[in-house]
């Protein structure tokens, strides 16, 4: 864990999250700011940075897990796509390597943006499709 | 191959394309709408439409390339950073799996749009910049 990383404290539950799946090696929680409803963040348990620095294994195991959710997200949300993101250098907020989900709908048009509130009620509503469609499913 | 596809055509070279990068599993080239300055998709050679169709191997290998090509597009473009992205669903174009390695820009910023010219001399600088890298540190 590093002490100044705000996902490693997440992970830790030291500050809370909308959690939508756990395991031993990631982590899955909602974008406090979210681009679109849904908007999932996929997170190695493990502190590491850019793309070039998570490891082969650790990474293959974040693409399982989204090759998992985005089924899950897509039929809970009824999106009409999901889009994967992954940003480093200047543009990745969070210094902590993380997989963006997206779900995208046919109204959001090319642009996807930040102009979604953080409000509580709109995550909890997404969280608990989306939980409810991967209890069924497991 | 798939003869209905345009990526499969521009593989084997029956339609061209701006090649930044190619071995027996994928395929690096230019997008030809670039939503920045050397904006390279990377696809596999056999055909599979999402991200839940892709194998584990083959998506391995994609990101095996995007972890190469990464910083050698960085330092040939002097970028500020890369995204990576992936869409299935509606906002897939072209249905054929590809990875999109996106070029950022601190003056670009949160937003990046298809506002790019489809200008070969502006794509033709962008590659010998890049195949230039490519082959000082092959």
């Amino acid at each position: 864990m590093n002490n100044d990383c705000l996902f490693c404290k997440i992970i830790e539950g030291q500050i809370p999250s909308h959690k939508v799946y756990e395991d031993d090696k990631c982590y899955a929680f909602l974008d406090i700011f979210p681009v679109n409803y849904g908007h999932t963040l996929i997170v190695p348990k493990e502190h590491v940075v850019t793309l070039y620095d998570i490891s082969d294994e650790s990474l293959a195991h974040i693409f399982k897990v989204a090759k998992k959710l985005g089924p899950i997200v897509s039929e809970a949300l009824d999106c009409d796509g999901i889009t994967f993101n992954q940003n480093n250098g200047h543009y990745q907020d969070v210094k902590h390597f993380h997989l963006h989900l997206m779900p995208r709908y046919a109204h959001d048009s090319q642009m996807i943006r930040n102009n979604r509130p953080n409000d509580d009620k709109y995550h909890l509503q997404a969280l608990a499709k989306i939980r409810n469609k991967l209890k069924k499913d497991s």
